[in-house]
């Protein structure tokens, strides 16, 4: 039942995803007890347009 | 008032996506009690790549 | 696999969200054709005084 | 610390999005006294495909 | 139509959220264009207990 | 800069929540090659009563 939501840059590849998907469903399970089956990451693939930290655009202060 | 957030998996149509919001608005409605104006629906349309189930992400789960 | 997320003002009893529940679930699974066992519900119970509304909090905006 | 995340529709530019972010962290800084650099905006962008009001789809009720 | 969640650490009072409400929402209309009346502000009261930073709980890291 | 949401039943203890943050920070770190202190982790305890599954809430489908 627990549901995980990861907002983060995005840009990650599927094998990044994947491995984050295991590892955090792996300690979720480990931790609360929980049934892995139950366990849900949503990832949010955030552009750097869209986040600001500090008053500024990711994309200003961190840009490629 | 009320604020309702979908996260589904991506590529249902415009067709599919105005039945949920005309059908999940009207049963806030007649449950609630709340004013039709008043429901927000907000889908958030989730890549088979971003969604991880029980360890494992859905594009490799549930491969097209 | 869908995940709906239902904040609306606190103070519905457990009867209106068990019908909630049951008829927002249904409701997906029909059109969408998602699996029944599939849909998530959470609800976010939301005071007056957390909630702004036009720039005004409901808590002055609608009081008891 | 405080994360600010505002769901609005697609289409602003990066100028809008950048006095956005600066705007509401400065707000935030001012009113609740947290430290500039703890403030995170994100930035949903939102299709009127996907946002229903008043049980109709923004696409349909604010064709462009 | 916009919505605007905060997430912030529990214990502000009323008058700090109808500054905030009222503020986020005047900046959101100047900023965006938007109508006041559609601007929607969620206030999440986070517990220390419940906030995570940098590996530490917020209620380890900044006890009152 | 990325941020972790979870959604969990209520009733875990401060140690099993220092536990999470402190695990699933140090995987996103180890993954996703971000720092430790930009990894924000925010808990949302949620009631048996307000989460429904196959349309049946929680709080009838596993009593306490």
């Amino acid at each position: 039942m627990p549901i995980v939501r990861i907002d983060m840059f995005e840009g990650r590849d599927r094998k990044t995803k994947q491995e984050l998907v295991k590892s955090i469903t792996s300690e979720m399970v480990r931790i609360t007890g929980c049934s892995e089956a139950s366990v849900h990451v949503v990832i949010n693939n955030v552009a750097k347009e869209d986040w600001g930290l500090g008053g500024e655009l990711a994309a200003i202060k961190f840009p490629d």
